[in-house]
């Protein structure tokens, strides 16, 4: 199939409405407009106790990039038919605004602005689909990654799911998310190259076949471990099978290149991996390769990990493919990106709000400011604070904090530091932001698990974090509501 | 994050070991022998009766642009370390063989070859990931859409699930693999340019917050309907109160823009849809809009639109996202890439196998032939047919076809067409095939689709489609097993 139009640049990235939307503000002089819209999901995936937030690194690079293409011009022209002058403004359009946010590998939860854009109406609306493509999927990742990581504990976890991945760019920036979450490497080289993360693999059963004997191909295989820098040998195991031939046939070949390999593993692709696992720990043992490890792989995720483990099974690090790749379990994050405040035609900046008839979809007004309250006496959290933009919680001796939606539930705070979540990534369209390396960013998300009881991190049902909303937050909403009732009664009784 | 290497190949959009065993290969001078690998499947996704391949358009990208760059080269000199002869070796690697496949859009089952890799062994493995990666994800949307489409019947179904899909690539291939299996278009601008397929969007929630007022928004709205060619008005209802104050809203719109605008549908997009869409329905007949179809999204797949018509809901068009562009129920495919056949030392092609406590696992050795058993009197499909290279079923009279694991389930067939199912698209490193345009493929399918008889087509509990394997590919199966097991046991007496 040809394509007509030559480039493929991601500006278009976008849903239709978008676009149609930003036509009738520019007919009626609403584009420039200053306008806020925050993103954020409702409920934390995996019924996990927090998120892990990742995704930046890709939305600099887009919001950087954001520009039409003269192809994509032609193409609005040829098929949608929008007016010549239209087309002329988004020939010139790119982000001139301001983008506030969490940094990567910052925790995250339900209801709270991970990332706000207050910038031109049009250039804002442009944005939103593909911020939450990017967002959604990778924060989706770290938080299942996490997850993991929660029960694989100080053992080494690989990620390998590359080809299970839902296509190219979810095998990469997948992985970058895992590995910020707290894996140890990449089995996919584009993500290596591209992120730096540190690359391992061994072999294919494919290469057994092609030798049709396990200790031939293993040989062969050793032969060229010994030439490389690090030496490394970690045979494959199951091709034909597991104890009578695969791990005897890794010994003998172990043995005679004694000295010239480092026979630090072997690896386990199926089967029954409690009692494989153990037998072939024995038979390593027996044979004097005491600290030879084992490493096991086959749609593993958090709950057949803690089982193999609660089994006894004898594996020291693990590969994970399918089930983190694709956050097979809830493979989608619900993250939404609502305007929440948008300037009035005497320059004053007006709050907004969307009703539901699912109350936990009524979105909160107005542009806020995110804080963790650290408590300084535990040097833990006692929750995270959306304040109003002129409020500064640090300054309250005593932080009132309240559930918003029992408000009945509240407690008082008095030793605390009230530490603002939010970085400026574009100020004035200008990037102002360094994103960290993978590495920084792997120790962040460990200093701030650090900060949460362990109550909110045990992976099956833990404590709810408060989110809570400042009294003038909460105030506000509960007005912004009562004027929208007030409304469309009136406009029902006319 | 500075990255220090300047391009982004797709070459090394591979897991490690395929560089790992290709380099092995290579010092044993076994990466030049002609190896055949085969990509396919063990068992349907969701239940269904058939799957439908999606995935070659990019194969073909990725496959005619395969080799390593400069920096690809830097980076695993950099961190490998690999020897200088063996990086120059894959400085020169392109793909020289041949690749024969299913045309997409054509029905595939469980355990049949759809695509076939027939080249030098060391092209074949690097091949791997990436082809993997993408008919994984490309074939499980296409059947996950025709899935839907089956529920739909001759309605419209939109696909709109940008946000929530797993990154970037997933959102545009995702929705041209849904497009091939009959839905009727995208909200995605980029794969409406990239793929021409047809693009449509009204506008958002946040358009109706921005004028505070369902009325004044949708009269905007309308304006900016009134100058495009197309004149079409969709305005969403549900920002504030559907019936109170959205569908009222929309209607006074549209008899105030009478014959300056096309009122062609109203959307909702949530809260309880079977009641909502009656009651929109009523209000638009009272007014006399009864040709303004009803357009619903909100979480839909094909439980929840077979649900929906199940309780008489009003609606004529679906939107679809989540469900459909993550395969939310299962959201991985599991195909695999198995080597069939390497030449040995002599040049002779030699069938391999890979052996599994699974035996659903074990793989199916030897270059095959794929075939379709359409019988010519009833124009409905028998079933598919595995044979040998060198076997001919159309010559056959009477053809045997009987069930590979559980044989003694056999039939006769007489009357009948054996249609091949394999294309040849590269042949010695040339492209040989043209894909053809998507709409072309989309009628393709549906063509496919009258060959199976109803049973087959239902979304639950369908018959099992009969896969059956040709004596000669059964006997040659169970030959080698037996010769594998008694090599298996010589090294274990040893």
């Amino acid at each position: 199939m040809s394509n007509k139009y030559e480039d493929d640049s991601l500006a278009l990235h976008t849903d239709a409405y978008q676009i149609n939307m930003t036509e009738t503000y520019w007919h009626d002089k609403m584009h420039y407009r200053k306008a806020v819209f925050e993103l954020y999901f409702r409920k934390l995936p995996f019924g996990n106790g927090y998120g892990v937030f990742a995704g930046l690194e890709k939305v600099i690079e887009f919001v950087k990039a954001f520009r039409f293409t003269e192809s994509d011009i032609d193409y609005l022209r040829n098929v949608v038919g929008y007016e010549e002058e239209f087309l002329d403004y988004l020939k010139e359009i790119k982000f001139t605004g301001t983008i506030r946010s969490m940094k990567e590998g910052e925790l995250v939860f339900g209801n709270e602005p991970i990332l706000q854009v207050e910038s031109t109406l049009a250039e804002a609306q442009l944005l939103e689909t593909a911020l939450l493509n990017i967002v959604n999927y990778q924060t989706l990742i770290a938080t299942k990654a996490s997850r993991i990581k929660q029960v694989i504990g100080n053992q080494k976890a690989l990620e390998f799911g590359t080809r299970r991945a839902q296509e190219m760019d979810a095998a990469i920036w997948g992985t970058r998310a895992a590995f910020i979450a707290g894996l140890d490497s990449t089995s996919n080289v584009r993500a290596g190259k591209k992120f730096g993360i540190p690359i391992s693999g061994t072999h294919a059963h494919s290469m057994i076949q092609v030798y049709k004997n396990d200790y031939i191909a293993m040989k062969k295989y050793a032969e060229s471990c010994a030439r490389r820098k690090n030496k490394v040998f970690i045979p494959l195991v199951d091709t034909y099978d597991v104890l009578r031939s695969g791990v005897p046939a890794a010994i003998q070949v172990a043995k005679e290149f004694e000295g010239k390999i480092e026979f630090t593993g072997i690896r386990l692709d199926g089967g029954d991996m409690a009692y494989l696992s153990k037998k072939t720990r024995q038979m390593l043992d027996q044979s004097g390769f005491t600290s030879t490890q084992i490493v096991a792989s086959s749609d593993l995720d958090e709950d057949t990990i803690l089982s193999l483990k609660a089994q006894g099974a004898q594996i020291d690090i693990w590969g994970i493919g399918t089930k983190l790749i694709t956050a097979f379990d809830q493979p989608a994050l619900g993250a939404v990106y609502k305007i929440v405040a948008i300037e009035d035609e005497h320059g004053k900046m007006v709050d907004t709000i969307k009703i539901s008839s699912n109350p936990e979809k009524v979105s909160t007004p107005g542009m806020k400011k995110l804080y963790r309250i650290v408590n300084t006496l535990t040097h833990k959290s006692e929750g995270d604070y959306i304040a109003l933009q002129e409020e500064d919680p640090q300054k309250e001796g005593r932080l009132k904090m309240f559930h918003p939606t029992h408000t009945f539930i509240s407690k008082y705070v008095t030793d605390f530091e009230a530490r603002s979540l939010h970085e400026e990534i574009f100020v004035n369209g200008e990037l102002v932001y360094e994103n960290p390396d993978i590495f920084t960013i792997q120790a962040f998300v460990a200093e701030n698990l650090n900060l949460l009881w362990d109550e909110y991190q045990r992976t099956l049902n833990p404590e709810e974090y408060p989110v809570d909303l400042s009294q003038k937050c909460w105030d506000n909403k509960m007005r912004i509501i009562q004027e929208i009732k007030e409304k469309v009664k009136g406009r029902t009784s006319q």
